[in-house]
């Protein structure tokens, strides 16, 4: 059709649509006016009622050993959110060893550079120590009124429970650049000191929670010398950073006995195959902190040898657990997405095409599509900037054999694939046949829910 | 309230709203039945015909000068698509020098690996050259078979305008890993060949479209020694790899007289500042290719001097222009963003930050939701990996200074920053105060219609 005629014909057809929405508009007004209110009135309140939980949580929170010498609390202070807890206190008896680690933004908030800088110091004998955190406010790039807020609040914690304030470990999150209203979270220190228990770490879950669709929470218990040890971690995150709140923030107790030093090599060592392996979008916080206190108080000899090595293993299973809650209540999620890379010239290679496609938005649009588009896999590993070659690799989808030889597999059939994408767990393997390298990455999908609530405007 | 209460509560909105729903539904049937299919079939016929043109768009296809000595045609070979134009061929007199550049990707296509080995071919004396690219259909990750599509399509140009094989260049943008019908295309060569006329590079920038919703061209002149040199340069583009399209193909045309080494350190200089500086998605294609093309033909003497200067100034303005049209054109784009990154430690770091913020989907929904949401630069040049110093790093939206000194600008009011954000064209402009490094880079938002566009099955 000549340009012209099809403009033409565009304008008629307008027309016509507009014609038919203006008749369809005139008949339906009487039922609107009848129903219109009461309708949006219900609706709303139920949309309120009904905060939509994300598809992937876990069917409840679980139950999570006690860690003796491990005291939670948690409070309404107001700092942004109304109506809920917002702060939680955790107090660790004298003799618990802690260790962390944190983000590397150069932008990184001052709780985050107080917490490093605390770990770095010696630790007075005897002392005990806290962990207070904040959600609704990350004073995150606040400057040195930031700064302030930090010393306030954790001083505020030290002379209450009579700790040294070199012990007493924040983190906030939430908005960035706004000052932190920390004599809100100061007003509330005696209120949390009252209400210190070993039992209330799912509330202590629930307090750190900013656009998290559920509390995370994951425990494992371990047989030492002489006792069993326990582990309880919680975490929150949804996005790398959500909306305008930042941050994952992640706190794993253990009644074990094991030093400062052993414990942070421990954390270091799990913590690229568990949190730094997840991505929901490639965005990395101001905020990021993951702090570990182990109180000694199981009857367990002081960790070693097998025994050591057992704690290792549960840690990485809680440390992994807690990262997957993560991607699973990533924002809009529907799909978690493991990108399971093999046969790399090196595992840094591995990484660098398992982190290219988990955070390909195109891959990522796909997956929320329900599309076995491979071709986006393959584009996804070309632009890794790690060695790879066409005629060796190959693409599975779980078991799914899908290209290899530099082409499709001749045996594919697209059905396949798409019944496949079909499920709300995903496996893409990729082997690149060049070596011994590895990694596995976790991610979730990139639906329109997602840009909708990064696009809100803040409220 | 309790848990239990509020469940019970959702509960019995949940089931208000489905009496209300249902009531709503019989009330409308009668009439959904007496217009809904009408309503239906008009909207998706307004829908074909009124394919939308992206808002960022220019007003009109520029008119380019012609070439002497570069013919273009383009027919309808059925590819993929049906009622259009979907292959063009290029004729290039004897004499031309050509150079190029290319996508890095590993995985990148037949096409591009043959333009790439044709090019460091010495060139047989008095040799013409040809361009021949088809839409629909990008022939990559399709192996073996693939590379025997390239040398008939290529070979079979060559044959009929009597080029040598080393001298025939080709592209193919579409969808990935499905083998190219290329006998659909080599039947086509006579028409081509017959159809060839300077006038007619508009439609050769139509026929090479694949989600880009208007072709992209653009111009320049300059004042040679003896006579005016003339340029133009056409692109397509929309996502570095569209739904399951691929490529960005550029190919720019002059009737300079230059040496092909000299036009190949020329273009290598300038893409960098040009088609190394946006991004839509921080998708790499398989196919990326620039091509140029000069015939030598203008009456200007040889380019030396200040002319070759101010041909090379000329030049970049056109890959400049050609480079802004796809970003423009960016899937779901509604904002084209200047990312303008100085005061860095290097021009490296620089391009660190401007590419952190330019991909960051957190800044592109920002952009999108018209959020002044600054709290996502700062964390995205967090995470950049590049030297900042959060108390010296500055952030304006165009001249409104927004933070500085580790803080927002105690002058800054939001509702600037609001309005500011309801342009078209915006640009962040970041100063992180170390040293003399800088970067621009563009991009566009991240909106639900790319989600949409990328989503959807392939059809």
């Amino acid at each position: 059709m000549a340009k012209k005629d099809w403009k033409s014909e565009a304008k008629a057809l307008k027309k016509k649509v507009r014609k038919l929405k203006d008749s369809l508009t005139a008949a339906a007004a009487p039922m609107a006016e009848a129903l219109g209110d009461a309708v949006g009135e219900v609706v709303s309140a139920a949309k309120k009622a009904l905060k939509p939980v994300s598809p992937l949580a876990p069917a409840s929170f679980p139950s999570l050993p006690v860690i003796k010498g491990a005291e939670f609390a948690a409070v309404e202070a107001g700092v942004r959110y109304q109506n809920r807890k917002d702060v939680m206190l955790v107090r660790l008896a004298p003799g618990t060893t802690m260790a962390g680690v944190f983000t590397r933004s150069s932008t990184r908030s001052g709780c985050v550079r107080d917490c490093q800088a605390k770990l770095a110091m010696k630790v007075p004998d005897g002392a005990g120590a806290a962990i207070v955190v904040n959600s609704g406010n990350s004073n995150a790039f606040t400057g040195a009124v930031g700064d302030k807020a930090v010393a306030a609040v954790t001083g505020a914690v030290a002379e209450a429970l009579g700790v040294p304030a070199s012990r007493v470990f924040s983190s906030s999150t939430g908005v960035i650049g706004e000052p932190l209203p920390y004599e809100k979270i100061t007003a509330k220190v005696p209120d949390l000191k009252a209400a210190l228990t070993e039992a209330a770490i799912e509330m202590a879950a629930e307090a750190i929670m900013t656009t998290d669709t559920f509390p995370k929470g994951a425990a494992a218990t371990v047989q030492g010398d002489g006792g069993v040890i326990h582990i309880s971690g919680i975490a929150k995150g949804s996005g790398m950073i959500a909306p305008d709140m930042a941050t994952m923030l992640v706190y794993i107790f253990t009644d074990a006995k094991i030093g400062a030093n052993q414990l942070q090599k421990m954390i270091s060592r799990n913590v690229d195959a568990t949190f730094n392996s997840i991505t929901v979008d490639s965005d990395t916080s101001t905020s990021d902190t993951l702090l570990i206190a182990a109180t000694g108080q199981s009857k367990a000899a002081e960790l070693k040898g097998a025994t050591l090595k057992a704690f290792e293993t549960a840690l990485h299973g809680v440390m992994r657990d807690l990262a997957l809650q993560v991607v699973r209540d990533g924002e809009g999620a529907t799909k978690l997405v493991e990108v399971r890379v093999t046969g790399a010239a090196s595992d840094e290679d591995a990484a660098k095409v398992a982190f290219s496609i988990a955070n390909s938005p195109l891959v990522k649009t796909a997956v929320a599509g329900q599309d076995p588009n491979w071709g986006r896999i393959v584009a996804a590993i070309g632009k890794s900037g790690a060695q790879a070659d066409r005629d060796r690799l190959s693409i599975r989808f779980g078991d799914i054999l899908v290209a290899e030889k530099g082409w499709r597999n001749p045996d594919y059939k697209e059905e396949d694939g798409a019944t496949y994408m079909q499920g709300s767990e995903l496996v893409f393997a990729v082997d690149l046949g060049l070596g011994k390298g590895k990694r596995s990455v976790w991610t979730c999908d990139l639906s329109a829910r997602y840009v909708e609530i990064n696009a809100d405007y803040r409220s």
